[in-house]
Protein backbone atom coordinates (compact mmCIF):
# COMPACT_ATOMS: atom_id res chain seq x y z
CA UNK A 1 0.00 0.00 0.00
CA UNK A 2 1.29 3.54 -0.51
CA UNK A 3 -0.06 7.21 0.54
CA UNK A 4 1.91 9.96 -1.19
CA UNK A 5 0.79 13.86 -1.16
CA UNK A 6 -0.24 15.06 -4.87
CA UNK A 7 1.86 17.94 -4.34
CA UNK A 8 5.12 15.41 -3.67
CA UNK A 9 4.88 13.10 -6.52
CA UNK A 10 7.12 14.79 -9.31
CA UNK A 11 5.78 16.30 -12.74
CA UNK A 12 7.21 15.42 -16.01
CA UNK A 13 6.98 17.01 -19.30
CA UNK A 14 5.09 15.53 -21.96
CA UNK A 15 6.65 17.01 -25.53
CA UNK A 16 3.94 15.97 -27.63
CA UNK A 17 1.96 19.00 -26.24
CA UNK A 18 3.27 22.30 -25.41
CA UNK A 19 3.12 23.19 -21.85
CA UNK A 20 1.96 20.17 -20.92
CA UNK A 21 3.07 17.74 -17.84
CA UNK A 22 1.98 14.41 -16.24
CA UNK A 23 2.72 13.46 -12.84
CA UNK A 24 2.32 9.45 -12.32
CA UNK A 25 0.11 9.02 -9.17
CA UNK A 26 -0.30 5.53 -9.23
CA UNK A 27 2.31 3.82 -11.83
CA UNK A 28 1.86 0.41 -14.12
CA UNK A 29 4.61 -0.47 -11.35
CA UNK A 30 2.65 -0.60 -8.14
CA UNK A 31 -1.36 -1.46 -9.64
CA UNK A 32 -1.91 -4.71 -11.25
CA UNK A 33 -4.33 -3.27 -13.73
CA UNK A 34 -4.29 0.26 -14.41
CA UNK A 35 -2.36 3.59 -13.66
CA UNK A 36 -3.50 6.87 -12.51
CA UNK A 37 -1.82 9.71 -13.90
CA UNK A 38 -2.63 13.65 -13.93
CA UNK A 39 -1.85 15.99 -16.41
CA UNK A 40 -1.18 19.96 -16.23
CA UNK A 41 -1.43 22.17 -19.63
CA UNK A 42 -0.74 25.50 -18.84
CA UNK A 43 -2.58 28.81 -19.92
CA UNK A 44 -1.69 29.29 -23.80
CA UNK A 45 -0.44 25.54 -23.83
CA UNK A 46 -2.36 22.85 -25.98
CA UNK A 47 -1.99 19.01 -26.48
CA UNK A 48 -2.77 18.67 -30.26
CA UNK A 49 -5.26 15.98 -31.80
CA UNK A 50 -4.36 12.32 -31.00
CA UNK A 51 -5.19 9.13 -30.49
CA UNK A 52 -4.17 6.43 -27.70
CA UNK A 53 -4.64 2.75 -27.93
CA UNK A 54 -6.82 2.50 -24.66
CA UNK A 55 -9.73 4.31 -23.61
CA UNK A 56 -9.13 7.24 -21.07
CA UNK A 57 -11.13 7.78 -17.35
CA UNK A 58 -10.88 11.46 -16.72
CA UNK A 59 -11.45 14.18 -13.60
CA UNK A 60 -10.82 17.66 -14.05
CA UNK A 61 -9.36 18.92 -11.08
CA UNK A 62 -9.20 22.33 -11.85
CA UNK A 63 -9.37 25.06 -14.78
CA UNK A 64 -11.10 24.55 -18.21
CA UNK A 65 -10.61 23.48 -21.53
CA UNK A 66 -12.10 23.01 -24.88
CA UNK A 67 -11.53 19.63 -25.79
CA UNK A 68 -12.71 17.99 -28.83
CA UNK A 69 -13.62 14.50 -28.79
CA UNK A 70 -14.07 12.54 -31.89
CA UNK A 71 -15.34 15.82 -34.31
CA UNK A 72 -17.12 17.27 -30.94
CA UNK A 73 -16.40 20.08 -29.38
CA UNK A 74 -17.05 20.47 -25.35
CA UNK A 75 -15.90 22.83 -22.95
CA UNK A 76 -14.80 21.51 -19.49
CA UNK A 77 -14.40 22.77 -16.06
CA UNK A 78 -13.73 21.17 -12.80
CA UNK A 79 -15.90 18.41 -11.84
CA UNK A 80 -16.52 17.36 -15.43
CA UNK A 81 -15.82 13.69 -15.45
CA UNK A 82 -14.35 12.14 -19.22
CA UNK A 83 -14.95 9.19 -21.10
CA UNK A 84 -12.74 8.82 -24.18
CA UNK A 85 -12.77 5.49 -25.83
CA UNK A 86 -9.69 3.64 -27.57
CA UNK A 87 -8.74 5.16 -30.36
CA UNK A 88 -11.16 8.13 -30.46
CA UNK A 89 -8.99 11.64 -31.62
CA UNK A 90 -9.09 14.07 -28.91
CA UNK A 91 -7.14 17.63 -27.89
CA UNK A 92 -7.22 19.65 -25.43
CA UNK A 93 -6.97 23.84 -25.05
CA UNK A 94 -7.33 25.65 -21.91
CA UNK A 95 -9.24 28.72 -21.66
CA UNK A 96 -8.55 31.50 -19.59
CA UNK A 97 -5.22 32.28 -17.18
CA UNK A 98 -5.44 28.82 -15.28
CA UNK A 99 -4.15 25.88 -15.85
CA UNK A 100 -5.96 22.97 -17.14
CA UNK A 101 -5.51 19.69 -14.40
CA UNK A 102 -7.18 16.46 -14.77
CA UNK A 103 -6.92 12.91 -13.47
CA UNK A 104 -6.42 10.55 -16.52
CA UNK A 105 -6.78 6.72 -15.86
CA UNK A 106 -5.37 4.20 -17.64
CA UNK A 107 -5.58 0.49 -18.36
CA UNK A 108 -1.62 -1.38 -18.30
CA UNK A 109 -2.19 -2.07 -22.04
CA UNK A 110 0.80 -0.98 -25.09
CA UNK A 111 -0.31 2.53 -25.89
CA UNK A 112 1.15 4.61 -28.67
CA UNK A 113 -0.12 8.57 -28.80
CA UNK A 114 -0.48 9.24 -32.27
CA UNK A 115 -1.03 12.68 -33.60
CA UNK A 116 -3.95 13.41 -36.05
CA UNK A 117 -3.38 15.52 -39.00
CA UNK B 1 -17.62 8.47 -25.36
CA UNK B 2 -19.47 10.66 -22.34
CA UNK B 3 -18.85 14.05 -20.05
CA UNK B 4 -21.15 14.45 -17.19
CA UNK B 5 -20.34 16.62 -14.13
CA UNK B 6 -20.04 15.02 -10.99
CA UNK B 7 -22.90 17.05 -9.38
CA UNK B 8 -25.18 15.40 -11.36
CA UNK B 9 -24.15 11.90 -10.84
CA UNK B 10 -26.37 10.46 -8.39
CA UNK B 11 -25.52 8.74 -5.30
CA UNK B 12 -26.22 5.76 -3.88
CA UNK B 13 -26.12 5.06 -0.20
CA UNK B 14 -23.94 2.86 1.08
CA UNK B 15 -25.42 0.24 3.70
CA UNK B 16 -22.07 -1.48 4.92
CA UNK B 17 -21.14 1.93 6.36
CA UNK B 18 -22.62 4.77 8.22
CA UNK B 19 -23.34 7.67 6.24
CA UNK B 20 -21.53 6.18 3.17
CA UNK B 21 -22.92 7.14 -0.42
CA UNK B 22 -21.38 6.45 -3.72
CA UNK B 23 -21.54 7.67 -7.41
CA UNK B 24 -20.57 5.89 -10.49
CA UNK B 25 -18.70 7.95 -12.39
CA UNK B 26 -17.93 6.27 -14.80
CA UNK B 27 -19.21 2.56 -14.13
CA UNK B 28 -17.90 -1.15 -15.94
CA UNK B 29 -21.08 -0.63 -18.15
CA UNK B 30 -18.52 2.42 -19.71
CA UNK B 31 -15.09 1.20 -19.44
CA UNK B 32 -13.85 -1.75 -20.56
CA UNK B 33 -11.40 -2.15 -17.60
CA UNK B 34 -12.18 -0.25 -15.02
CA UNK B 35 -14.37 1.94 -12.90
CA UNK B 36 -14.32 4.94 -11.12
CA UNK B 37 -16.50 5.89 -8.95
CA UNK B 38 -16.51 8.39 -5.85
CA UNK B 39 -17.30 7.93 -2.34
CA UNK B 40 -18.99 10.82 0.68
CA UNK B 41 -18.42 9.58 4.42
CA UNK B 42 -20.56 12.27 6.10
CA UNK B 43 -19.04 13.55 9.11
CA UNK B 44 -19.52 10.85 11.79
CA UNK B 45 -19.90 8.61 10.10
CA UNK B 46 -17.66 5.56 8.99
CA UNK B 47 -16.99 2.67 6.65
CA UNK B 48 -15.59 -0.53 8.98
CA UNK B 49 -12.56 -2.36 8.89
CA UNK B 50 -13.22 -4.52 5.63
CA UNK B 51 -11.64 -6.45 2.48
CA UNK B 52 -12.09 -6.20 -1.21
CA UNK B 53 -11.31 -8.46 -3.84
CA UNK B 54 -9.78 -6.00 -6.08
CA UNK B 55 -7.17 -3.36 -5.82
CA UNK B 56 -8.48 0.34 -4.93
CA UNK B 57 -6.18 3.25 -6.44
CA UNK B 58 -7.82 6.61 -4.53
CA UNK B 59 -7.56 10.36 -4.89
CA UNK B 60 -8.54 12.56 -1.81
CA UNK B 61 -11.31 15.56 -3.07
CA UNK B 62 -11.93 16.74 0.30
CA UNK B 63 -12.42 16.52 4.19
CA UNK B 64 -9.97 14.51 6.28
CA UNK B 65 -10.09 11.23 7.85
CA UNK B 66 -8.03 8.61 9.87
CA UNK B 67 -7.61 5.32 7.68
CA UNK B 68 -6.37 2.30 8.91
CA UNK B 69 -4.70 -0.10 5.98
CA UNK B 70 -3.09 -3.24 6.63
CA UNK B 71 -3.03 -2.49 10.55
CA UNK B 72 -1.46 0.82 10.46
CA UNK B 73 -3.20 4.16 10.97
CA UNK B 74 -2.85 7.45 8.80
CA UNK B 75 -4.44 10.53 8.02
CA UNK B 76 -5.53 11.60 4.79
CA UNK B 77 -6.63 14.71 3.29
CA UNK B 78 -7.08 16.61 0.13
CA UNK B 79 -4.64 15.73 -2.39
CA UNK B 80 -3.42 12.96 -1.22
CA UNK B 81 -3.46 9.37 -3.19
CA UNK B 82 -3.82 6.07 -1.79
CA UNK B 83 -3.22 2.57 -3.12
CA UNK B 84 -4.63 -0.23 -1.50
CA UNK B 85 -3.73 -4.17 -2.92
CA UNK B 86 -6.30 -6.45 -2.78
CA UNK B 87 -7.43 -8.22 -0.01
CA UNK B 88 -5.77 -5.77 2.61
CA UNK B 89 -7.84 -4.97 5.24
CA UNK B 90 -9.03 -1.08 5.48
CA UNK B 91 -11.66 1.26 7.33
CA UNK B 92 -12.22 5.15 7.03
CA UNK B 93 -13.88 7.31 9.72
CA UNK B 94 -13.47 10.99 8.78
CA UNK B 95 -11.91 13.73 11.03
CA UNK B 96 -13.69 16.89 11.68
CA UNK B 97 -17.14 18.71 10.58
CA UNK B 98 -16.16 18.07 6.71
CA UNK B 99 -17.99 14.85 4.98
CA UNK B 100 -14.84 13.16 3.47
CA UNK B 101 -14.74 12.24 -0.37
CA UNK B 102 -12.71 10.44 -2.80
CA UNK B 103 -12.69 9.42 -5.64
CA UNK B 104 -11.57 5.09 -6.13
CA UNK B 105 -10.61 3.50 -9.25
CA UNK B 106 -11.49 -0.44 -9.04
CA UNK B 107 -10.63 -3.45 -11.92
CA UNK B 108 -13.82 -5.20 -13.59
CA UNK B 109 -13.28 -7.82 -11.65
CA UNK B 110 -15.38 -9.75 -9.44
CA UNK B 111 -15.22 -8.36 -6.04
CA UNK B 112 -17.16 -8.81 -2.72
CA UNK B 113 -17.07 -6.45 0.52
CA UNK B 114 -15.98 -9.13 3.41
CA UNK B 115 -16.03 -7.56 7.21
CA UNK B 116 -13.30 -7.61 9.31
CA UNK B 117 -14.11 -8.50 13.02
Amino acid sequence: MSIKHFDQIPATSIPTGEGVSRKMLIGPDEGPNFAMRAFKIEAGGSMPMHTNDVEHQQYVLGGRAKVVIGGETHEVSKGDVVFIPALVPHNYEPIGDEPFEFICVVPNLPDETKLVK
